[in-house]
């Protein structure tokens, strides 16, 4: 990441569960604000995280929506592999609370220690939690519509001080032990008491993005309300209308469905995801996302999207 | 596989434990008398299967050499999506016992059932043993000296049928109720009591073929009586011989250690693989083989080499 203040979505893996040769299984990299955040964690992840030019190291922090095999059966292996390359400080895991008896497990098998804590955070996937906070963000669960418990994570930037004009400043004799004050969006008061409004020594501050990840799930408008007017979502389209049946069957959506949640929820990006290898043509999806929501992006493995 | 009587091998995975992006986690598959034999599964393993074009439908034999992450965290995965697929035949699975209960555990996390069942043949890794036998195939375990009981396997063709020379089985009034016995290499005794020699009925049978997966072990020559003469063996060579050290430490082998190996059992053909990532260039390892064993191989992934 070149810009620090850039938010960017790097997608690993935009298939379902089978193995299929247009892509691997879910996994992305959330990069911002100098973190690089994993979510999801299918199969091949560490190898696709290699591929793809992220250092292994710099993954501090895991999230998991569910259970289903190809959201986390990655993680033994990164894990493990984080070990051999020496790992020593915590890994924070966000996921429903079973997975920490399977994570037991696993290094229970395989010799009682990784070689670094893990920090592991349950959330209760039925109710919406702030599950991460820092200075700069926070990262909600969005309870999903699937056929395990599921959530979707929404992560939101706080608000971002204001730039100070340093010209104006200068000139209204602001002290920089002020800068603080000004760029959080108070007036100055100058010696002889005169109020300089805040508007006059600040340029606006960036808009706090959101972006928040949705998969797997039937349509469900229960989420509009967390996504709405998001910068981006993803949101997964496992099917076409078509096999709108076995969609509901499974608890997955549509490429309309996903589309019609971006419409209704206002997002300004909709990328789909987790599409069925039973499709041989993925561009049909996005064809179909587009007709209702215009501009609706297929998820290419490997690319890097602005959020 | 074109020819049912050619043996072939495909290398999924030729590196060692950390990803690295020149290759895969250790996998291969063995095809042979209309089997595919799956030797080892590193994570990914299933999307290396079908991405190579191999049907999972066909795999019925896995055989795991040891309990390390790179050598079988793929299982969970490919059993799982064998599942998904509608099997409901028997999987054969041959390795060390601890295996099972590693096995067990994710069939209770991941819903007590993957659809078929696992028939799991545990071996004693400090012992050579005969694992599976049919009509034309016997695989033993070969005791190899790593840092945790780990075995190779060795891959035989029984001998095989002599062909029957038509013509002259013709000539000399051999009736077709006799032919078994022919090819298996009887004479043939004819109603005037004149026994016609087989050499004259047949002609010679192929070679039976031995193929033998040596990976993970550092340099030991117990294994040359297993492997000798064999047509083929892939034989790790985690390190260059100037990490030597390292190897012994891992136990691992050089690529001149394979080598000499390969050298001392005579066999007709090495390919090396199980490379560290450290390395930037493969190639000094082929090098490093060729020095010693002419025409040492260096896996290439997806290639598929006949026995």
């Amino acid at each position: 990441m070149s810009d620090n203040n850039r938010i960017e979505l790097t997608v690993l893996g935009r298939c379902a569960a089978l193995p299929c040769r247009k892509g691997n299984q879910s996994g992305q990299i959330l990069s911002l604000h100098n973190k690089l955040m994993l979510i999801d964690c299918g199969e091949g992840t560490q190898s696709l995280l290699r591929n793809n030019g992220f250092s292994l190291a710099r993954i501090n922090h895991i999230f998991i929506s569910h259970l289903h095999g190809d959201h986390m059966l990655g993680l033994p292996g990164l894990l493990s592999t984080l070990g051999m390359l020496g790992k020593k400080g915590a890994i924070s895991i966000y996921a429903p609370a079973e997975l920490k008896t399977y994570l037991d497990q696993q290094i229970a098998f395989f010799g009682g220690d990784f070689g670094f804590p893990i920090d592991f955070h349950s959330f209760d996937p039925f109710h919406s939690e702030l599950i991460y906070e820092d200075k700069t963000l926070t990262v909600k669960t969005i309870p999903l519509k699937h056929t395990m418990p599921c959530c979707g994570f929404l992560f939101e930037e706080k608000s971002k001080p204001k730039h100070i004009n340093r010209e104006r400043c200068d000139f209204y004799g602001v002290p920089i032990s002020q800068y603080n004050n000004i760029k959080a969006g108070l007036d100055f008061v100058n010696e002889k008491g005169i109020t300089i409004p805040n508007e006059q020594l600040t340029t606006p501050a960036e808009a706090a993005k959101k972006y928040a990840y949705c998969s797997d799930t039937a349509y469900t408008e229960k989420i509009i309300p967390y996504i709405y007017n998001a910068d981006c979502i993803y949101h997964e389209a496992t099917f076409l209308s078509k096999d709108a049946k076995r969609a509901k069957e499974t608890q997955h959506s549509t490429a309309s469905q996903a589309a019609t949640i971006a419409l209704k929820a206002r997002v300004k990006k909709l990328i789909i995801g987790h599409i069925s290898a039973r499709y041989s043509n993925f561009e049909e999806l996005r064809k179909e996302a587009d007709a209702i929501y215009k501009g609706a992006i297929l998820a290419e493995e490997g690319k890097t999207y602005i959020i």
